[in-house]
């Protein structure tokens, strides 16, 4: 059927169009809703809610909407563009099979996919529990003990490691970080991005011939960036002996041969675990891993599980030592990490519990087995090859002939690296095959010889074991390992249970039309450096999404190089502090936040090499002008940028916003509007238009690529014309713009942007524009329908709010003891994922359900706490003690519900059914979970199964 | 990696090949089988439970085994070999949209493809639910009350709706079957197959001009095949008249337009639901329906799903009239359907939903609105078509030029029909386009009108609501929608929850690799009567796996036509009557069953027109030879066949299978070999080679196409090189073979069989030889395991089973007053779904592990056995009434576990956890189902919601 999206006033009036399907409420509940809140149409709730200044007064240009197979048609076209080939490339991205069984049951499972960043950890432990065997995984692996639920990507892990060395290291160390000259190029490239803004003095050298003086870290890479595998042991040696701590980027599978980097000394290994069953996707998303010796666990980056126990004793997972991330500790912040790869990292342990340790360990030995066959190939035809000790990439020296080596292997279907006019690289992996060798040694004009076995020098190789743990000898049949993932699934609350209602997080609908891509070959199998003209679909598809972008928000370009709203924000800065330096502002280094900003922010202008002010809000919880006023005063011409949330973190439009823009530009500062609430934006107005210079999108709130039970994220940045040229640079080309790369990759996690292009190419205009009205309606229904029951604590004109609203506990909770968490996890007893827990404001739940919600499951989740408003006021009543009360008991397991010893003042049925009985409930597999307990006792790899027994 | 399987006396020794991943036994798991079962190695095991005789000398000759990565390049290169063409040939399959959020919840999703057939109706509440939308969604349309739960497709429904005429016709009716001559071909051609066996004489005529005289039945297509709507009020008028029951078959699209059959006084209305969102996949699978006035409903053929009433007194779903089913019959059967289309009907139904009524409305006045403006353009242009009511198809004479405009259409794109030398018919769907119609005018040398309206008589437009119920209005948002596939899904027990060890029905894995290609638009996007220049992967692919099956079975041939077993054992059957009247041999119609054998072998022999004579068995289950003599001398030259399932029902390889065989071919009888169990067989005997003249294979059972929830099967007919002139003929080519087509396509469902093709190109015949080894070790395990518990009703020699074991409860149920039902039931409560009941022998249960089952599962499933036959001691022993039991009272749904009264005599633990408390439970959504009360209380559409109130 043609399709195409009307819009009447924030309607969408066509309902077969793919806007109707996406937006949950259909025009008879927005009247229904509309009545509820007071107004008579979207458009007029929008005027009454949204300041008339920021309204853009031009509309959207996107193109006209398609329906979801026009868009996947059009989309199979731009994947017909591309050539994908065998890669032979490496450097960090190598072919690798993804399990079938793994692709269906995770990758494309929407409970998988659409679950949220696990802070409420007893609807998590899914999850969690896959993370805890990647933690396992990596610890195993590297011969490190603790290791993080996974990182970003290698360059960016890579970075972390060398901020954590310079926090770790001893007194008096000096400023000089050393790379080995063997680390992989884009890996240096963004080390190089992020030393220089915190003053860190960034060398490269060949360390084997010396540690310099002054070091605080250094990292070497195992094997090599040409290849090669050489013992460390005595640079580690060395660098300790100057106090410098030894960062290790190692290849996972390469250590199933190799000894580990904690069995040489090092204090930190990173990498990335893309080769465990990740397609290339053009660059991303893969998860980054790290980890540290024992006593540096402190102070890992990023998310961490760790073991603890739940209110009936028994083993629970849960994020370890959570002050350390959420919360990020604002202007003394070392780390702006707070996304990451969840889906990523579920994938590369499931590829570790399906093959174990001997199916791992296969197929090292298949990838350097052919390595070493191609080498005697080469060798024995005459041609020599650059070392004799490597794993499964051989760099060849050609004098002059590497252009010609690449063409002949790209004409057979193979693409090898250029090293450079001198030299080509070859790596092989998981799927390279004997036709693979033969079209390689044809292009080097040798014959191939006989199969060889890995030339892993004797004294390296590996003699620990690893994988011991039997979830990785347990599920090796596909129908063990199925139902494995789906026991693991049915532990967790995803979207496809219910809402979830998570102010300033966005979690509306993944639509399976937008998923689909991601897993078609001719996208995901492209190697991100392979030649241009194999690539030509990926980069249409990448210019029309910036594209795109760019128009929604009012700005001249947009980069989607940054692979999480974090680095979408230190790219941001990084674009202000360059374009100003470049002008000769050097001076400008203060950077003001307002308080109610999310803690990223102000870490990621301590990383960008700012000073963080922080300005005041008033009572409405506005910025405060005044002090806006007088922060601008006292650092005058140190200003160098606002950062702004909006609407606010308060779920407010601020009215004064284009004021506020005005008095910072006045002041010589630019303007950084976080993009993260851009879900109340988006078709109304635009932050390129009423102020800002530059922002940060969420491709994972408000453009629809699934929160993946924590990630990948993708933060693109965004910006007005005149800080185009100081956008991130292509990590391959060195030092090709003013601002250097902030993830490995040029384009990021290109190999999920097809679910954003899908988005917006099926809503068109009009259809994001209704999408935006329905989100602040259904926010405002809620707010309207429980400001009798809890108090909203910031509105805006009119009394309303933007796209979300805050719920203010803080005074039932002083008259009670109930807390928000005893109410978050009541939540879950009626069946939904609690709000933002004490964020923005402690003691509060922000709500924000999104256009994706139907009026239904607003009003569930409307009764829900309406019913517990009432729970509430019985304790306050003190008719109940909060100790005894379901409200603390929550969330209720069946184990609980189904004891044979009861002996509570509330009933079973009111503990289990709060909202009514019905034939399917989903019960969490856990209680309450001690979260300080487990901090104490801090447990980070699978626990011995005997931990489960009862 | 390089894969490659090895097989050493049935053990899978490359631990990294598919095969390994299929078998659920690794080899360690397999020693210590095999020391429970007492033989060394699984070839002792074989050698001594399989007769000698039987062996097969030749291996097999499949491909040598590759892994999955290799298969799917293999079929994506057969993939390619296709050109998908936009369609517009209609004739009952048209283009559809399957919705995205459909394709990933239902079709791609193992909770719904791995599910058995509902059965066990406590643990299939979702499919069941789908299901009744399904029917309610028949009915509605069709304006008759009582649809069942889908037929194997239209041509064979409608064959259904003339048996089902002929016998709910007065006494003294004729023989005449009066069809229109606007029925769809392919009905034709598969009426004819089934009219003359059973003895009615079918005439074609045009049955405006009148009823013939002494018809019992009539069939009116309803649009027709040349896309004319007609008013058939009075043929109806004029049928029963003259007692004819009238069936009409229609187009439930056209339905949403047209009035409804049960309104112009129909009494059966058959058809496909295809084009409501299932891909054409050249050919099916696609539900068929049949609907019928009320006083027809207790004899609907197939499966019908009904409202009854759980323990606690609320509604829950289960096959209604069950009786009429699985035990079909025999030799008074009237039908020998026992599949279904579930799959497809889901799909369907789910279509329904997402749509609703306004949507399914507005796609039908979609296509007849480009139909009508494709008419208009021709009309306009001086180009007359034929008729001027139509809904979707126009038919124009084109004078000698059909070829030329075919072609014209062709090289731009579009397939329209060539209905003759000088006819050319176009048929609109969903998805026509503006420029499908443009190229279609042009190819006529028209241009392109204006858009026109739907040209549907105004007397025969529709005025009664239909899809009314709520459940077709609720889930019209994506979000709302992927969640209510989602809690259907939960409530079910598939494969992907734990083992279903269902004697007879081969509950193996689906894998992954092998499902995924089922949705490569290059495979599903394919009209069956597209050009073979279009078609050749897909040609290749069916001749590859035709060969293989026909290798595997050492037979000569095979046809993969029939769409279900049942329509494999007629075609069967057909085959060898031709064969025999070929021969001069008419008065062969004796066909020999044995009294073990399955109620279908009957049905279908009767259908066939063959009288059954059932052969006796021993007391060990075998075939009494005796009685076989007796009987074949008592038939003598009427001795037509002899059908039997080997190994037996009972689950033993009987020894004397040889000298059976030779007995009936002695007789100048044939042996059809029934492969229902062929798990047993395959790469250690074949059919083919020790006697058997003809089979059919379930690629549903031994070849992994999953059962998804109740079919779609498929049941491919194998012969003797004698009996491949008698296969089912082309449907399309009128008369091309001495036997009609058995289904509607020439290869039935051929859009599932890159399973098995993906099975055997992954397993090779090493790896299906160790999965036979592997299943026959998994049931003797669980034999001797369980034998002290419970008697093993048969065995062979050494007392060894087969693939199979028959568990004999019938010694304690009379001790105890326990009986199967309750065991099954209270095996749900374990976490299992139960074995086979009381089939072959009532009073037992027949248990089936397969070879995809791992040790922890048998062993937990032995456990729970065990754990059970204590409980039945209980109640033997007389401290616990049966009444009062935990198995009476079995299955515990999660709302009596927890009610907050008890009273009962075991606690709630041993009522919810027998198994032991785990984080993650399977809850039954309902309690047991009483099916005495439905089936008195009938009731088959959608219950009002108020129904599910408390």
């Amino acid at each position: 059927m043609p399709v195409s999206s009307h819009v009447t006033g924030g309607t969408v009036t066509d309902r077969s169009s793919f806007a109707a399907r996406h937006i949950g409420t259909d025009p008879a509940d927005q009247d229904a809703m509309l009545k509820a809140v007071g107004y008579p149409s979207l458009e007029a709730l929008m005027d009454a809610c949204m300041p008339a200044l920021i309204r853009s007064a031009d509309g959207l240009g996107l193109p006209p909407a398609v329906s979801e197979t026009e868009a996947q048609a059009e989309l199979r076209a731009l994947a017909g563009l591309n050539r994908p080939m065998r890669s032979m490339i490496g450097l960090g991205y190598y072919g690798t099979h993804t399990p079938a069984v793994i692709r269906r049951n995770v990758l494309e499972n929407p409970s998988w996919y659409t679950a949220y960043t696990p802070y409420q950890a007893e609807i998590s432990q899914g999850r969690l529990e896959a993370l805890l065997n990647f933690q396992t995984m990596v610890a195993d692996l590297t011969g490190l003990p603790v290791a993080g639920a996974s990182l970003l990507d290698e360059a960016t892990a890579a970075a972390e490691a060398m901020l954590l060395a310079r926090r770790a290291a001893k007194r008096g160390a000096g400023d000089v970080f050393a790379v080995d000259a063997r680390v992989l190029p884009q890996t240096l490239a963004v080390l190089a991005t992020r030393a220089e803004p915190v003053g860190i003095d960034l060398r490269v050298a060949d360390l084997s011939d010396g540690v310099p003086e002054g070091a605080f870290g250094v990292l070497l890479q195992y094997p090599g960036a040409d290849g090669s595998v050489r013992d460390w042991g005595a640079v580690v040696e060395a660098a300790h002996a100057q106090g410098a701590l030894v960062s290790v980027a190692a290849d996972l599978l390469a250590l199933t041969l190799l000894r580990a980097p904690g069995e040489f000394g090092a204090d930190i290994a990173v990498g990335s675990t893309q080769r465990f069953g990740m397609p290339m996707g053009f660059g991303g998303p893969h998860a980054g891993y790290m980890a540290v010796r024992e006593s540096l666990q402190r102070q890992l980056p990023g998310r961490l599980v760790g073991v603890s126990r739940d209110s009936g004793d028994r083993p629970a997972l849960r994020l370890a030592l959570q002050a350390r991330e959420q919360h990020i500790r604002r202007e003394k912040a070392t780390s702006n990490i707070c996304t990451a790869q969840v889906l990523p990292a579920v994938i590369a342990s499931s590829f570790a519990v399906w093959h174990g340790p001997r199916g791992l360990r296969a197929i090292a030995e298949h990838a350097a087995g052919q390595a070493a066959r191609l080498a005697a190939s080469l060798t024995g035809a005459g041609v020599s090859v650059a070392g004799d000790a490597f794993f499964d990439t051989v760099t060849v020296p050609v004098a002059g002939r590497a252009d010609e080596v690449v063409a002949a292997a790209a004409a057979a279907g193979v693409n090898v690296r250029r090293v450079d006019a001198d030299t080509v690289a070859v790596a092989c992996d998981e799927t390279t095959t004997e036709a693979d060798l033969e079209a390689v040694c044809a292009a080097f004009g040798v014959p191939l010889a006989a199969p060889a076995a890995a030339a892993v020098p004797a004294g390296l190789a590996r003699e620990s074991a690893y994988l011991t743990h039997p979830v990785f000898t347990a599920h090796h049949s596909e129908t063990a390992m199925m139902r494995y993932l789906k026991r693991l699934a049915d532990m967790d609350y995803g979207l496809d249970r219910g809402m979830i209602p998570l102010g300033s997080c966005t979690m509306k609908l993944n639509a399976a039309a937008e998923m689909e891509p991601i897993s078609w070959p001719a996208f995901a199998d492209v190697h991100p450096l392979a030649p241009a003209d194999q690539t030509e679909g990926w980069r249409i598809l990448i210019e029309q999404l910036e594209g795109w972008l760019a128009d929604v928000c009012g700005y001249a370009a947009v980069s989607v190089q940054p692979n999480a709203g974090s680095q979408g924000e230190l790219a941001g800065l990084l674009a202000i502090r360059a374009w100003q330096h470049d002008r000769g502002e050097t001076g400008r280094d203060v950077c003001l936040i307002p308080a109610s900003a999310h803690g990223t922010n102000a870490a990621s202008a301590v990383l960008a090499g700012m000073r963080v002010v922080v300005v005041g809000c008033d009572e409405a919880g506005n910025v405060d002008l005044a002090d806006l006023d007088a922060k601008i005063a006292a650092h005058a011409d140190r200003l160098a940028a606002l950062m702004v949330t909006y609407p606010s973190t308060h779920g407010v439009y601020e009215s004064t916003i284009v004021e506020v823009c005005a008095r910072v530009h006045d002041a010589g500062g630019q303007v950084y509007v976080d993009g993260a609430n851009l879900n109340a934006l988006l078709g109304w107005a635009k932050p390129g238009r009423f102020g800002a210079d530059v922002s940060h999108l969420n491709l994972h709130k408000t453009f629809c690529i699934p929160h993946g039970g924590g990630g990948p994220g993708v933060g693109p940045v965004a910006v007005a014309a005149h800080l185009v040229p100081f956008l991130p640079s292509d990590p391959s080309e060195a030092a090709a713009g003013p601002v250097g790369p902030v993830s490995q990759a040029r384009w990021g996690s290109a190999g999920i942007l097809q679910i954003p292009w899908m988005y917006l190419r099926m809503m068109g205009s009009a259809g994001v524009t209704a999408a935006t009205a329905s989100a602040v309606l259904a926010a405002n229904y809620v707010a309207a329908r429980l400001r009798d029951h809890f108090p909203v604590l910031y509105t805006g004109e009119h009394g309303l709010v933007a796209h979300e609203c805050i719920l203010d506990l803080r005074e039932l909770s002083r008259e009670s003891g109930v807390t928000v968490e005893d109410v978050a996890k009541r939540l879950i007893d009626y069946g939904f994922h609690a709000p933002t827990m004490s964020f923005p404001v402690a003691g509060t739940l922000m709500v924000e359900p999104t256009e994706s919600e139907d009026l239904a499951e607003l009003d569930r989740f409307v009764d829900a706490m309406v019913a517990i408003r009432e729970e509430i006021a019985e304790v306050a009543s003190g008719a109940v003690a909060v100790e005894d009360s379901a409200l603390r008991a929550a969330p209720h397991t069946a184990a609980v519900a189904t004891a044979d010893e009861w002996g509570r003042v509330y009933s079973r049925s009111r503990a289990a059914w709060p909202g009514g009985v019905s034939g399917q409930k989903y019960w969490p597999p856990v209680g309450r979970i001690d979260n300080a307990w487990g901090d104490r006792n801090l447990a980070c790899t699978c626990p011995p199964v005997e931990a489960f027994g009862e």
